[in-house]
């Protein structure tokens, strides 16, 4: 059987032999009663890392932004975020349904930035009319934007207009190992202008589970009584942390391989016909589909053995990997050439 | 003493001499067993007006409001408003904090309305990782846009895009008779594409308190459950629906007065120095400061006995209304000048 | 026809000639803008009357309630009140749908109190995992205890016992001058020991609509915006308030003359056959049904032109009040006791 | 070093060697995607072991819990549980939080259970002045009534009260397997009366991470948008899921050590001093402390090497499980014993 090249997201890599090594010989305890070394050491280290004085680890990138949400606000404050933002598309209304707030969307600009005059305009402060803005959120790399990769000075000049009208700033930074990798810069720079910041493992940095929420103490020891609400708190999670410190001592490099697959991918799909990629910053493709229905190319790259997902009207996305290699992408390319081929002619 | 020509907003009506006779007249009974008959009379007159099978009497317009979205949607659902709707911009946010909805907030055009091809693009189907839109809400005429009167042309486009993908579709029609007059369009007309409607009595209408919502039988159920969860059940409100009436009987046809008068306000206004009016087209009167600091200017006319609201940065608000008449107008103008005289010269 | 005798509840008093007139004549404002000078009076006579320093006025019971939960406490907090409270049983769940609490129901005794040392047991801090104890409810009359009134030093004693652990108390006072009456204790000593107080001017004051909520300056200021964000700001409110005004000067003696009433009733019950009604305090005469079906008696009261409501399994109440005298309990009772002559023989 | 004894809960046990060799061989894929065939093997086999039609892999007990709540029911619904379940006392509230649902608290009666009649009496439907019941909790073996074993018997007579009221039935059964072993009863029979059922696999089954809710296909489809919703869902949780899987497959049986262990433990302690045990049926044992503070206590046994928490007032609580051999439980008796010799003499 052909082997079938996954693309449809960065979190479909599985844990490699050291990683598995790394986990089964983890130090381990009870991380509810605060008790697990390995996460202890992985929340210090994310802490240190993104230049936060404290760090939490969640099940998932959906639960780090939930508990942000939650920590920075009560229920009837208003919250500025992208109208593409992960949050606001892919999060099951949480920031609404369970944190209680009044979502003001933004159109994200095609960078995944806001302009910093459009958040200026929104912002407003609680009277007995109206709710008051409490939090803007941002997304570094931009998921729904392709991966765009927001710089340290686009964040700081939006994280600048919030603060000084006294609104905290999360940073959704599910893929900012990413953006600091295409952009050369570290990612406590890109951080640094944030409130709070969240990261994923088990995305391009290649572990099977597992977020981080960094901030400040007291706002940690907020965030982890919101964890607990939520069903978050887990007893030996030091067998993921494990894995999670792993992936941030040898998996992080490697992104620009990804990259650099992703502009491949691009150009190979640019070149075999129907299919428009938007240029990638990062590990993202998206793709605009100039003839025919994307579900239908879909079916169609399944059965050659390609998976990607669908992306909005007419586009599909593919992302680059740990677990697909450049002799993936040329293969992936060939059997997609081929169904196009097979297609259009 | 100066007698104060309060162009607040026309919330400030006082009832009139036979106004109150009728309340005083009133025939009751207690509203919560559904025995009060002159509420009942007024639900059933109201439904009839805008075309809808029933009613439901409530305090205010943001309970009408609140409400319906209660009513439309289950928890965790998404709304889809304009970033300057009253229920978005003045509702103390109860959209979310009461009703648990996300809002997905759209740019209102300058005349109220919403671009049809940004609301198909913002609908979407609820997925496991989505909410799904389950309400469309509309505001006629438009407090933040200046009173702008929404067509029934253009509302049956708008709520055709929604209900073409199954999406309910809400009007907040707080002054829809300002909008029925302007436009020379019966209610029902302006009513007809929505499913559900508000008018409030206690603005351009002038009774003293009460709002109405309207739509099919089953959803005035819900809507009554949700009104008493809000501590919106009232006793012998046949009082307050006595005054509603009244307003129905004879305060409808008066309003071309209110709309005359605003554009004799605003032109005067624009003659008179710093000040640009946009030109109404009901009884709102919106007015950008061209010199000098709007909260200055309001407290100058507020000393010459002229009363008005702050709107938005650089900008205030004038509404005309029954108790205020063309001699009231031209004296506030006369007023107005006197201090941007003193002022500006 | 036979004259109806409504004894559902106190609820469904009319307003009489002179309370008319004086509503007729109320001097009212834009009470949202703080300028009802009727409101105002009543709002500082009711904070004054139960010896609070400032008080608002909302149109319902309910809506008391609902706006000092709110007002009290956060989302997730908990509050501890009695599981036949009227904020329990009768107040569709706002507790936890709208203000998020979670509800430790004690069983309410007899005398519609609870016992202090359950009250001690179930406060509890809040902790990483559990809710914090933030307010204690307590009713007086307690509706569903069969009016039963609850005295200065129980109240205290209970307040007590919360204040000491940094719980506040808010009293739903619905009929607490029915209490005040029945005890002989002026209202402020019946809400001394509490931080918040509620009470209605629609039920045995006989005004048609409306209640207010008392407590410090600080605590209404936050109870006004979450009125608004209820929808309960109304705009010329005085004309109600002048009811309520009027009813506080004349209609609170009166109420020894409901229990007088109700005590007759009971009597007059007890002596007919097959009810056994438990021996009234106030004005609420709670009545075991000893022989057929509560829903069938209820049908033959109101063919013989009674009315009384269910009230639990195998009981019913009624209610005495403003618009029924003396010569009505007799005729009442003759009626009922012909109905269950026919029935019981 | 003297090694610690760790007694405060079931939840602190370490993965085994063969356990972690299974988790280190775990084939896995992204569970988001429905592509872990671990996980789909492990809800396949939880389902089928409590005869329910499918099962949802989550990360602790908590959420397990928390999902069914939401899945089950609509905000505002009423919930009735005890007043010491897990749910009410541990899970931070979720319930009205996160759920919006009003709790009706009944009184745990000493055995875990609640009295049938008290649960028929709590029952009420939906009408326009109250919540519906929706549900009932059940949780087996009840953790703060020391671990007591709900017979199937006892919980399909409490199920069939709510049944039959049309009240869906949830058992928290985190640690169920105790239950069965203690009582000689299938799981399968201890789930039989209940709509859905959780358990952990974390606690005695001494799995690292994770509990499962099993239900209806339908219930299950629902639970997996509010799992999301809560940030529940992980990627590569095969992982996790082989630990389970392998605890199913060799920890249920030896069970049976830790309750014999347990009671051995509470023999020991009864014969030491001022401590007073309730009598256990599973694996945790609850002590009264006769004399002294259970702070006090708690810290001399720390400092012995024994670790206890604090369990409502007066008492503490011991759990035995994978983690501690009888050997151990003497070695902390030997220790307890000195602390209080030195400290009651």
């Amino acid at each position: 059987m052909t082997r079938v090249i996954d693309l449809r997201s960065d979190t479909v890599t599985r844990p490699t032999p050291p990683m598995r090594a790394a986990m089964a010989a983890a130090e381990v305890g009870d991380d509810v009663f605060g008790d697990d070394p390995t996460v202890n050491r992985l929340e210090a280290r994310a802490a240190a890392l993104v230049g936060k004085d404290a760090a939490l680890f969640v099940p998932s990138g959906t639960m780090a932004n939930l508990v942000a949400l939650l920590a920075h606000t009560t229920p009837g404050d208003e919250v500025i975020l992208g109208d593409q933002s992960h949050i606001f598309q892919y999060e099951v209304g949480g920031v609404a349904r369970v944190a209680g707030l009044v979502t003001r969307t933004l159109p994200n600009l095609a960078d995944g930035s806001l302009a910093p005059d459009e958040v200026e305009r929104a912002i407003r402060p609680q009277t007995i009319h109206s709710p008051g803005t409490r939090l803007l959120c941002l997304e570094n790399t931009h998921n729904r934007c392709g991966g765009a990769a927001l710089s340290a000075a686009a964040t700081a000049e939006l994280a600048g207009v919030a603060r000084a009208r006294g609104v905290a700033v999360h940073l959704d930074g599910a893929r900012m190992f990413n953006a600091s990798v295409a952009l050369g810069t570290p990612v406590e720079l890109l951080a640094a202008p944030c409130d709070s910041v969240s990261f994923c493992f088990s995305k391009g940095l290649g572990a099977p589970v597992g977020s981080v929420l960094c901030g400040s103490r007291e706002f940690i020891a907020r965030a982890r009584r919101f964890r607990k609400l939520l069903g978050g708190g887990m007893r030996q999670a030091g067998v993921l942390a494990a894995a999670a410190l792993y992936a941030l001592d040898h998996h992080i490099g490697r992104l620009a391989d990804d990259h650099a697959n992703a502009r491949h991918l691009a150009s190979g799909l640019a070149a075999i016909g129907p299919f428009r990629p938007v240029p990638p910053q990062t590990n993202i493709v998206v793709v605009e589909v100039l003839q025919g229905d994307v579900d239908d190319w879909l079916r169609k790259f399944e059965q050659a053995g390609v998976l990607a997902v669908s992306f909005g009207p007419g586009r599909f996305r593919m992302v680059t990997h740990l677990d697909v290699s450049r002799t993936d992408i040329d293969e992936a390319l060939a059997r997609i050439s081929r169904v196009a081929g097979a297609t259009v002619h």
